[in-house]
């Protein structure tokens, strides 16, 4: 059975003008994997009469289901829900329970009710209203031809809400779905091209109904199975797939699942019961933030001293005065001091440290930007690794931020042995 | 004149099973917008051959130029090149200065030449080849019916640099263009229906070539100003309502440019000569991180102490056990202590301190999820500000970031009078 196919219509301005990066329908599209439908086309229009309406139009012919975000504000330049009232030949009235939602929001915030936010709880009276726990606007799902629409807030924890609570057990009830499965595996350390050689014969042996994709990231590459149908015998088909897989990269492999470095790091810790902090300089909190992401790592992780200036880490990390002016803070030497001052002072099993130039100025001759110095350690052994990046600064933190993580891991595995 | 209109379409299949957050396209956008090129549709599909087919027919029914990126990979699932090959009538051939940069990347990387890589230097012989100086596959670009489609690769620092030295001064000789110019201003603590309500006049009284565009984000709601056009007249009108707009919202707001909060607060430090650290809780490196993120920020951003653990807090920000022990280190007295030991560690002239549950775990009825506490202080003053989040973790976080660098904002600008 194939799945139910779907298109994601984002609507707003901001959107083309680049003002705003597009973060739900990611989500939208993991959650609806999930249940078994498939988005097969995400299409992000203006807020633009003209366009959205031939929007629907267009994505109805190709899809069964059509989610709509945004445009559902009180100002003028939302356009949405006229408009849909109008596609679907409705008219405005209100609905009782949004106006009383709208009301306790307002009076909760001891703000005065404005008309424009009271129009917020009017809907067309063809649709089936999906309240909104989170905000002002209602969600609305219209139904034409045997195609669904949904329309709902551009604000991620409003659609959030209202896809958990609503919309995905709307979608589950009206068709007959069927879940796509998939099995990520992670590697580092070889490149795209030789990692497809290596196992060409076995994409080449694949059963139709699973798919090999290659997923290239911060000089990593996510390799990710899917199949259609969570049946037992399609489940085990992918399993034993996976495995085959595994086998075959297991030298490069560095996570069998698709999680993240710092959840994999947290996932060491917790199950020796060891706790980390970092020290880091170039990548000016990073790693720390990409560590406390994850809910629960107040378990393992502890802290870290941000040293950016190197009076900093003199003072807080006891580097020396001699390493900084003779070899200077990106250097093999600092990172190693960093390491054991860290230590002193968070008083965790393991510590990561950073010291490096990201760009696009502060670079030399002798240390260009891209210059990365990594060192992991315990109480009992040190190991440094040197890097050089070529990419933007963004780019050169994620990159240090990651084989930073990685090694950590790395070391975590070889000690805890 | 009207700005020419593009479509950008992005391959793969990543985008569309949530596992890659797209950021290229809202980079493409605001570039294209820099010239005078609109964007009014973006399209995410798969790696599917009638996807990817249909969709060329179609954006080039309703746009003058589309951008392609993805798909053009050495592996199976990459089939967006003999696609174009096929849609433009063309055939297969090495392009001679491709086939020179791959090689010479494999050279400087010392890895064996595959035969997948050498085809990485085929394109079609009817397209103009722009070649790719950060990684192996060349771009490509076709005219068919006076539509220009372009062919990039979707990796975003390659995508970055042939857009920069080709496609855009291609397309700029290609057509007649009118660039679209922005002028943005950021509000905090007013809501967007009362901000459209206080603006009402305003809005309605704009001519029709400038566009006004609310943008709520984090609290804070962005007011965007558009104007079709660069010539003098064009500008100066835009510049006459924007100083229109900024007198009416004068006293919510925060900048009149569209920066980031950690970008205002450099800027501030910098010219008063200041410095700043953070000691950061429930935060966990987050605001460090934003901040260090701007390039310069050594200039007045000297580093951290991330106390995720009570310990640190202790020890390292000399929290007193007796605060910890009584009314806990989510309080006043909590993040009033560690900014005055964060002074004193880190030795700058501000400090911005938070503490906060942060969720999903951590709550109590006393002090819920999304209970947090900031300082922000230097040697004479400290103030505190207690807030109230319902958001997500990851919201959380970015709500209490956003809040304690506004905070840190306005302190620095009292103090500096």
């Amino acid at each position: 059975m194939q799945p139910v196919l779907a298109s994601i219509i984002t609507i707003g301005d901001e959107l083309l003008i680049g003002q705003t990066i597009d973060t739900n329908s990611a989500w939208m599209a993991q959650e609806l994997n999930k249940v078994g439908i498939a988005v097969h086309r995400r299409l992000a229009i203006g807020d633009v009469w003209k366009d959205i309406w031939e929007s629907l139009n267009e994505e109805s012919r190709l899809s069964k289901i059509i989610l709509i975000t945004g445009g559902l504000g009180p100002t003028a330049d939302d356009i949405t829900k006229p408009l849909l009232c109008q596609y679907f030949g409705g008219k405005l009235v209100v609905n009782e329970a949004a106006l009383v939602n709208v009301t306790s929001i307002f009076e909760r915030l001891n703000r005065p009710l404005l008309e424009r936010n009271l129009k917020q709880a009017e809907v067309p009276d063809v649709c089936t209203v999906i309240q909104n726990r989170r905000g002002t606007a209602p969600g609305m799902m219209f139904e034409k031809d045997g195609v669904i629409f949904v329309s709902m807030p551009g604000v991620p924890n409003e659609m959030k809400g209202m896809m958990t609570a609503d919309v995905l057990p709307l979608l589950a009830g009206r068709f007959n779905l069927n879940p796509i499965v998939h099995r990520t595996l992670v590697t580092a350390g070889i490149g795209e091209s030789f990692l497809a050689e290596r196992i060409k014969e076995f994409e080449d042996s694949l059963p139709s109904n699973i798919k090999l994709a290659y997923l290239p990231n911060y000089g990593m590459v996510k390799l990710r199975l899917s199949a259609t149908g969570n049946d037992n015998k399609t489940i085990a088909e992918l399993e034993a797939l996976f495995d085959m897989l595994k086998q075959q990269v297991a030298d490069v492999m560095v996570i069998d699942e698709d999680i993240s470095l710092q959840e994999a790091v947290g996932r060491l810790l917790s199950s020796h019961g060891k706790s980390m902090g970092t020290a880091e300089s170039c990548t000016g909190g990073y790693i720390a933030h990409l560590l406390t992401g994850v809910s629960g790592a107040s378990n393992y992780f502890k802290g870290s001293i941000v040293s950016y200036s190197n009076d900093i880490k003199q003072h807080l990390l006891d580097v020396s005065a001699q390493t900084l002016t003779t070899v200077g803070a990106v250097s093999e030497d600092t990172v190693i001091q960093m390491v054991k001052g860290a230590l002193h002072q968070l008083k965790t099993d393991y510590i990561v440290a950073t010291s490096g130039i990201m760009g696009p100025r502060g670079g030399s001759s002798e240390k260009p930007v891209g210059t990365v110095w990594i060192a992991v350690g315990n109480k009992n052994r040190i190991r440094t690794h040197h890097f050089h990046f070529r990419f933007d600064r963004q780019r050169n933190m994620d990159m240090t931020a990651q084989n930073a993580l990685n090694m950590l891991r790395k070391f975590i595995i070889e000690m805890e042995q």
